[in-house]
Order: structure tokens, then sequence, then C-alpha cells
């Protein structure tokens, strides 16, 4: 029966991206792990002996017994996930591409690329027109898709309600991320103990710049991003899971809004809009897709990581604490599972939506 | 010769901000811990017992036999520190100066009364002017003089050369605060491991409010506050000590500022005026200011609560990650000692003031 | 469909042992939560309002709705779960009892009273013979039964294998325990960052007394408990869930078997022991028991709280580092997830026993 | 004037240990930092930017400006440190002492040595007697003597009184050890937070061989080891600083003394041996030597590793909870200051009875 199902490959899958996309795979109704690619020194070995398992879930039984293959072999599989490091990711990627694979990514390199959907599909499903133009570039079937940085995806799902309904004009954003973020061996516990890291290397400047291509527009063969700006500030927190942050933002026409609406009736609407938000992969029912995109929790001291991240199998971004703010229009809180939503899920959701869509 | 010291009572001696009271005094050139006043409960048994002790240092053995002595009760001290909590300070204080004492205040409640100092003696050491017409009120040679919040004093102390220099118009901050602020048994260990928590009953509004009194004017029978505008979004973090807040701030002038100065400028600007950043307590050389008020640190990645909360035993606030803002004028990171700079130490220096201005 | 179940009743249903309770009833296949009961406080307030509801799933909404009831008052509910504290644990017990329910109680009270079982029903199913007794002296149907403290199970469950082979004479065990074993407010974040304390009240007398009725036989209308004598030292470490031991034992007839036996066989045959032991539970296929009571696991560093703790849905106790011990005979590591199998979890699967036993 | 200290090596300066001897060099009365020592990474380098700081003062003015040397760099020091990994220490630190240098190693590589001490001056500072056969063997004025790991110093210094009173036959032990035992990177954030890991390379076999060398006699020409026996097992657990064990043993004539004296008579005379403990370091008064080497704690809840570590400036080990044990003699509870007296502090107080010795 599973041999009806689309033999993948997973790039990296050694590391804590690629772990978690071996254990979000395990029993996908579409999908079956056939091949795990790593590095040359994992490479030859039985996956069950080349991963520092690292995961609460056990290793699944037939991914263990998988021999690791050395990236850039060839793969039976044309749906290839990548949870590559960024410094081998691009050109990986872009090799299998250019041999006619799929390949769905979480890695950083080609999220700006001028025809790479930067994917979410409850947001941006209609960017996967990209492809086409993508494909005539390569000169084949191949092409790259990619999901945002972690941070990104859950800011980007917190601001799509509001963009949509009033346009969104500048964004003060302060990120508390957990250590899961930097990968298994990224943090030294020495570093993070009874302390905070007000800086993470090249993360502010992507949540400054990837958002406005999400909430942005494909229009006639290129991407026109959305016209908000943003002050990003980073910090790792030693938490385990999950990526939580403030945000304080002001309408595009603001000044408008406030004058026709109370900010009780903007509040009341925007808490409406976020319980009602879905997309693509709620109407779709992708196998991966969460019944609520996003979740508003009431409770004053809410979101909070390790209560609120495994929401919707850690799918959903909550959202908490909306209210008025003194400097631009509303402040909130947002989560997001940093490893599911924010990785190796997305991409998942992301390859759902291509098959949905008949581009496997 | 310790008997030529001042002797000090401490209200609340035996709750979190109570034993950082006990810890700084011991050894104080000027002032001797004669008495220790807590609630019923405690009253009657040596502090040694009464006191759940938790600090790295042991208790000073002086104080260890003192006997607690009831909230009310006629003391023999004049100079009184208070670290009471908000439930009772209010009017406990005030009997005190009724009674004639001088007292020094960590507690909230009257902290924006129309003839109380809030003091960072750096900052604004001259409104301890406003004492002579709280006396008149009072009657008496009594007064109250109180420190600010905890996370506060660290923010204002990095607002101090900005505001200074240039005024400042507007302002976010989010802040990561540490465990202790909230007293011994504030936060169960169930709800803060592993987690953050993005809320603080009372904190932003403290936050949004108490900076315009601090770096105000004191003219000529009332308060002046600054004008600039916060927003603040205050978390609970796993740390132990040590706030540490992400800040964003626009100048008054600042379409002026970026005409006539570039951004480069602008911040060396801002950098020699916190290394230079001095004030009274500097001046007078009193025996709890530290050499530096403030101290930029120039790694990408500092201040961090664990490795820089005790920079100035505690009373130096250190700022780092000094950048421009897309959205406003200047970012920078912020980390103050909650229960040393933020609590205890700032009453004590606070007092030293008081003593040197001869108010005592 | 539901009406079918059996209605069951809760005691101390806000506390950290009743939240799981109510957790890991919902959706129950046998019993339906029909009553939540708890201090005068609570009463009469609806579940969701009255509990500060701290686990990682929601409240289940059926529950949320039901109104407290006050400790003492008459139940529909003729199964009753008691997770009070010990402060009233033993009075309300024995009143329910006297009524003529069945309580299975998590707490400590009567858990070494001549007539009540200490159950853990993979090990000791045949001590429920004591409830004829129990009735007898009630002058009813109603009886208590009790389930061990946390660490006891772990433990207990550990033993057994070994006990059964061979008998066990001497045992020193220290553990690690975690925090939530404390209850929700019972360990300060202030007294555990960055620590661990060396004692808990009442745990290793605990410890040292209950393995031995577990371990023990009803014989003839009395206990009869296993003659292993215990030395525990405990200790509270910062890990959420899990209580971690290393244990090192003795064999009765020790001396005979390192005769007969090489270290390597007996290590073995240990291990054998572990991977096919289970009870009545397993054969009974009650609804909470796990497939494997125990799990060994052949890695060197393991278990681990944070990755094994969840094992069999916490039913599971995990095993690691099974080696020769250079005083006694064999040393390893034991983990039991301290609030499903060593607090709600198994008071659930001692309902279930006595279910399936025909004894409700 | 620092001119007439005698100027002193550190060899692997910029990693962990290495950063605590800078750190506890500043200021020596007697010795003088001279020269930093590390791989051919660092060398050329000034120190300050070679070194990865990570301790709460800041680096030494003069040391951050030293340029890194290479290992096997002839060097102008006669008295060198060693904090290097042992995967290059045994090689080194014989090259350097058979040029002639006094080597003081915290390296595991030579401890057992025939010739080479085990030191803790406290205990056996006579056991420096070795090093004048050591010399011989060398053919030259240098040597090599080391410090314990970081728990066996803990735990010897615990067990040094007992084995003095009434000699000491077996000893359960189990540690719960800080992540700094591990250096900065040693053990990963995502490893350890909400985790404790049963295991710790090759740390229980030292634990279980390096105390009776420490506590035995150099007797005519080799070392005489103490005759107990020891089960060690060993655990991370999430602290930064500070080793904490718990102890049960059992005196070698444990019968006759328990038919001669009550529990309360050898616990009160323990406990006396305890605080009376002290030896050459206290006689000569070594300038790192603690008043107190040993520290009886009376809480029932100490010692604990944030609250009780840095006692003696982290010198002093701390000891509480003395009480019977039901199968040994006594049992307790240990906690020693890792990177200072388990590591450089060690060293240097080594070197400071070399130097009153007349061995430098």
């Amino acid at each position: 029966m599973s041999m009806s199902k689309i033999p993948v490959a997973v790039l990296g899958a050694t590391g804590s991206v690629g772990q978690r996309f071996v254990q979000l795979l395990e029993g996908h109704p579409w999908f079956r792990l056939a091949e795990v690619v790593a590095s040359e020194r994992s490479a030859g070995k039985p996956y069950r002996t080349a991963a520092d398992w690292r995961l609460e879930t056990p290793i699944p039984n037939e991914t263990g017994d998988l021999k690791v293959m050395d990236l850039g072999a060839e793969l039976e599989s044309t749906l290839i996930f990548s949870g590559l490091d960024s410094s081998v990711a691009g050109e990986a990627e872009d090799t299998y591409a250019n041999r006619g694979c799929a390949v769905v990514s979480n890695s950083k390199n080609h999220r700006m690329d001028d025809d790479v959907p930067l994917l979410i599909p409850e947001i941006n499903a209609d960017h996967i027109d990209a492809i086409e133009q993508q494909r005539k570039r390569r000169g084949g079937k191949g092409y790259i898709v990619t999901n945002p940085n972690c941070s990104t995806v859950g800011l980007a799902m917190a601001l799509a309600p509001f963009e949509r309904q009033h346009g969104i004009d500048t964004l003060h954003v302060t990120t508390m991320q957990a250590i899961s973020g930097a990968g298994y061996a990224g943090v030294a516990s020495y570093a993070i103990l009874d302390n905070v890291i007000p800086y993470i290397s090249g993360e502010e400047e992507k949540i400054e710049s990837e958002p406005q291509k999400i909430l942005g527009r494909w229009d006639n063969g290129h991407f026109v991003p959305a016209e908000f700006r943003t002050s990003a500030q980073t910090n790792r927190v030693p938490t385990i899971d999950g990526h939580l942050m403030t945000i304080s933002l002001g309408f595009r026409n603001g000044k408008d809004l406030r004058r026709t609406f109370t900010l009780d009736q903007l509040i009341a609407d925007a808490r409406s809009a976020i319980d009602n938000f879905e997309g693509e992969p709620q109407r779709l029912k992708l196998p991966s897709a969460p019944e609520h995109p996003l979740q508003y929790l009431k409770e004053l001291d809410r979101p909070q990581p390790r209560l609120d991240r495994d929401r919707g199998h850690g799918m959903t971004v909550s959202i908490g604490r909306l209210r008025p703010c003194p400097l631009l229009d509303l402040r909130m809180v947002a989560l997001v599972h940093n490893t599911i939503r924010g990785a190796a899920g997305a991409a998942i959701l992301n390859a759902e939506l291509l098959k949905a869509k008949g581009l496997l």
C-alpha cells in the first residue's frame, strides 16, 4: 500500500531539521521517505548509526535501516526535502532542481531568488505560479520552492490578517528564540543557562526582508513585495522549542482607521480576523494543515512557548495580548514552533500544496 | 567606631529586596543596620530565623542576631529603607515619614506623588529640592524618597545621555526580566522552566510613565515630565538576575539630525556620550557610586545577563548593539541588575546622596 | 454512548495531580469524569475558572464546564480518584470509603495501612485480595486502594524483575527528581534554577519503606513485606517531569550467583528479564497498560528525563546502564514519569484493574 | 614590584580551565602570568582576541595584551600551569618537565604515574617527596605535579576526615555535575535543558581510582593506595558550576565502632572532624588556602550548588546532611566548585605548596 506513495528524499537528514523531517514524514499519507542524504562523513552508514537522534519519539524503524547516501548522489525520488546547512544548500539544491527534481527547501539560500516562491500556503499559495518561469530558466521540470526563516513564519502568519484587512505600514518586533533554532550543537549550555543572548547572526536581516516577499504579489513575472517597513531585534533565550515575539504595528491608513473605528472595534475586528483566518491548506484539507492556522488566546499571559508551541501539532501560530500601542496602532505577542511550522512542517505543507496543485 | 555611623532600619527585611538591603549594608562606611522590621509573622524572632536567607553570601553576623521588629513599631533609626510589599508600603511609609523619618523606598506606592522625588542620582539629583515642599506638607523633618521600578532604572539610565544630547520623542522597549524581580516565591519553577511568560502585572504601565518623571524637571513646586512617549512590552524569562531590554528610539528633531549628521556620526556621538556619562554620585564620590554608571560593550552579542549584570558591583547599566533603526533613529540593548541597581542598591545610593546633601 | 461509562469523581481536581487526572481521563473508554471536587475556595466555580490549568493540552471542554464541588459533598460517583494534599486526604478518603465508594488514591496517608493495597498492577495485582478484609472493617462495599510515591513506583518497577529472579538483599538509590513532583507552586524558580536541592521532605522514608510492601505478599490476612534493605538519597533538580535514579543492588544469594554465573551472564539475564517483564495489565489488556511496562535502553547515556519520560504514554519505566557494581552486584539507571506512571496514570491503571476484577 | 614575582605560563590558556587560571592568577601575590600558550590556531594572536572569554569578570588587562604562544615553544617561565586537553597534555607536559620546568597540571594524563604526585595539599602534602625520584628519572630539575579530577577533589576532601579518624572500607557515591565541567562547548544546551544525562565518559573510573592514591601514602619510593572500594555513578545536570554528590560510606571497623559509640556520637565526632579539618595550606598560610577547607552546613537542605559553591572563594568543600545510613555507616552530601577547587584553583594551591617547600 505504501508503494503507491510518492518516494521522497531528505537532504541533510542527520541534522536537527533533517530529524524533524524524518519524524514528521513517518506515516505520512502521501509521501514515503525512501532516501536519506547527508555529508560524506555519514554516507554509507545506516541512518540509525549516522544520526545522533535527539527527538522525543523513537527513530522510525524503516528509516533507521536506510543507508545514508552522499550529497550529490543520483536519487530515485523526484520530490526532495532539503534541511541542508546554508554552506552547502545553495549549490546542492540547484543541482537537484536542474536534474528535474522538485526541491522543497528549508534553507535560506534561494529564498529571495527572483523566481523562487517563498511559500506559506495559507498566505501566498498563488506564488507557485512562479514555478513555471523557474522551470523555463532551468530548462526542465525541476524547481525549488522555499519556506521562510523560523521566526519569519510566525511573524508573517501573525501579520497576514492585518495586512489583508487594513494593510500594514510599520512594524517593531523583538523575538525571544528557542535554542533548537540553532541546531543541536548550536548553543552551548554554558552560553545560555541563566542567560539571554541579544544577538543571532543574520536573523534580523531575514525578518526585516522575508515577510514583504511573502505578503507581496507574484505579478506578471516578478514578485512585488508588500510595502511595510520592519525593525527587528532578536534574542536567544533558554527555551527548547518555540519562538516568541512581541509585535507593535501601524496600519497604512492608521489615522483614518482610528477616526472611523474605536480601538475596541479595531481589536475586536482583528481578533475575529485571527480566529477566521484560513487559506488553501484548510480548503484543500492538506494532511499537515492545522484546523486553525492562527489561534487567539484570551488569557492575559499567553501564548507561552512550553504550553502553546504544540497547538495544531506544532502547525498553529498562537497570538495573544492584542491591545492598543501608545505609539503605533496595535500590539500583540505571537508564538511559532520553530522546528515544525518554522522549518520541517512548513516544508512538508509546501510539498502537499504542490502535490494538490499537480506540480509533482 | 561603627558607633559614629548613622543607624538605619530596613522595612520588609525578610523579603527578597530586604535581604539585598541587608547584604549591601554590611560594612557600609556611613550606615549601620540597627533595626530590621517585618510583618507580624516574623516579629520577635531573630533575623537569622525569620529570614529564609537566599543570597550567595552568608547572613552578616550582627544582623543575624537582631530581633525582628513589628511593622509600625517606634524605631531608633531616623533613616529608613523600605523594601515593603506594595500592599502595605503606602501607609507604613507615610507613617514613618510623618513621624519625622527619612524614608528611602523601593516600593511603587509613592513614586508618582506630587512632591516625592523618583530619584536616580546620576540623572535627577536636583529633584531632591521637592523634599522641602513635602516636609511642609507633612509638617516636620520627615519625607519619602523613592527609586524607580527595576526595569525603569535600566531604561531611564540608558536613555539619559540621548535625552540630554538631542531629546527623545518616541520609544519602543521590550524587556526580558529575571525571576528575582518577582521575589523569591514569585515565579514557580513549573511556570518558567523552558518557557517565557509574556506578561508581568502592572509592569508596562510603570515603564511607560516613570521615565518621564525621572528625566523631567522639578520646576517651581511641581514636576514637569519629559515629553517622550513609550510603548513597553514586558516578559519574564528564566534568568536569575538581570533585566535585559531591546530599545528603539526616535529623537525629537530626528529629521534635522539625520540631515546634519551621518548615522555613523550619530552613533559615535552616542557611544561617546554613554562612555562619558556621569552625575552627582561620581562627582561626590558616593560610596555606592560605580565609576561608570553606564558602560558600552562593543562585542556584537553583549550585554548578557549572566556575564554583565555584576559590572560595577551591580550598579553599572550595560549597553550594547547601538545601531540604526529602520523605523526610528537608533536601536540598542540595555541590561540592569534588577535587585541591585534596580532596587536595594538604588535606594542606598539615594540615601548616600541625601546624606551628602545634608538632608539626613 | 458515554452514558454507559462509569461516572467518576476526582478529589483535589484543581491541583497538579488533579489536572493530570482530568487530562488522562479525557476520552477514557471505561470512565467518565462526572464530578470534580476541591477545597472550599474553589467550590461553586466552573472548573475552567477554578483550575489554574498548566498542562500542554487544553482543558477538556466538558470538564471545563463542571461546577467544582466542596470536599465532603455527597457524590453521584462511586469510583473516586484522590489527588488530595496529604493534609486533608486521610480523613476525606476514609469518609468516602465508609460511605461505600471505591477510593483510588495517590495520597500517602493510607499507603501503609494494614488492609490497604499499595498497588502496582504489574507487580502485585493479587494484593487486591486485601480489599475483602478492608470492606469488613468498614462494614460496606467501600474501600481505599493506593498507588506508591512517584519515585517509589519507578524504583519498585525497576526492581521487580530482579526480585522475581534472584531476590534482592540490599539497595542504594539516589534520585534526581523533577519539579512537578512538588506541585505547581512547590518549587520556586529562584530556588532551583542553576541549582540542585539535596533534600525532599519525607521522600527518603517513603522510598525506604514502600517498595518492601509492594514487592511483598498478601498472606492470609496480612501483608508480608519483602526483606531487602534500602538506603535512599533524594534530590530536586531543574527538570520539569521525570524522576531519574541511580541504583546499586545486591542479590540475596549474591555470592552463589557470582560463583554460578559470569557477570556477563547475570547482566544478559537481567536485560532479558526487563524486556520480558509484564503483568496483569498486559494480560488483561487494560486501557492504560503500556505494551512494555519496562524498557531497556542500550545507549550508553540513557534514559534521560526529557527524551524518555513519555515512553508508553508516560506509563513505561525506562532502564539503562545495567553494569556490574564494584561493591554490590549490579548498577543501573531508571526513569519514571512522576505525574503519569508515578501519580495519576498509576491510579487510573489501578482503577482499571479493579474494574476488570469485578471490584467496582 | 611585580618584577620580583615568579613568571608563570599557562598551557591551554584559551580553554575553560585556562580562562580560570588567567582569572585566578590576576593579582596573585607570588606569581605573575607572563606567557599564555595554546594550539596553533590561536598562536600569534593577542590573548584578548584568541580567547572567547566567558567569565563574569573582565579579561585582566595585561593578559589581554599577551601574544599567544604555540604549544611546544621555548618559554621564559619555569613554572607552568597546564589546562590542556588530554589529547595533547600527556606529551606536552612531559616535554616541558624534561626541559626542566615545574609543570603543575590539571590534566588527567599523568595523574596515576608511579612518581607523579596527585596532590590535594590539605591531605597529602607529603606526596611531594615523590618529586625527587621523578627528577632522577627525567635527569634534571623538571617534574610534573597533578591535581585530581574535579569530582574527585570534592570526594577526597569530604572523605579525608573519616579516613583519618576511622578508616573507610566501602563507598557509594552518585554525582550531579555542572556543565562547566565539560568545557564551554562540552554540553549542548539542547542536550541538557530540562534534562539530566546519566553518563560522563571516563568519569566513574577516575572517581573509583584517584581517591585511593590521594588518601594513600608515599612510602619508600612508591605510592601505597588507601584500601577502600568505591562504586561511583555520575550524572550531568543543568547547573553552571558546582559538582554535588551523595555519599554513603562504611568504616573499616564499622561493627566495632557501632558497638563502642552511638550513632549520635559518631555523627557528632564526624562533624567536629569536618569543622576542624585543616592541613599544610592552612598552617603555611598559602595565598589561595581557604580558612576552612571543609565547612559543615547544618541546614537540612544544604549544600546547594548555586548558594554554596563560592564559599572560601570557591576553595571550600561544603558538606551537609550527615546522618546514619541504613546499609553502611554514614551518609552525607558534598559540594565542590569544579572549576576552582576542582581545577585551576587546585593547581594554583599546588604550586603555592611547591613554592613554600622550596621546590620551585
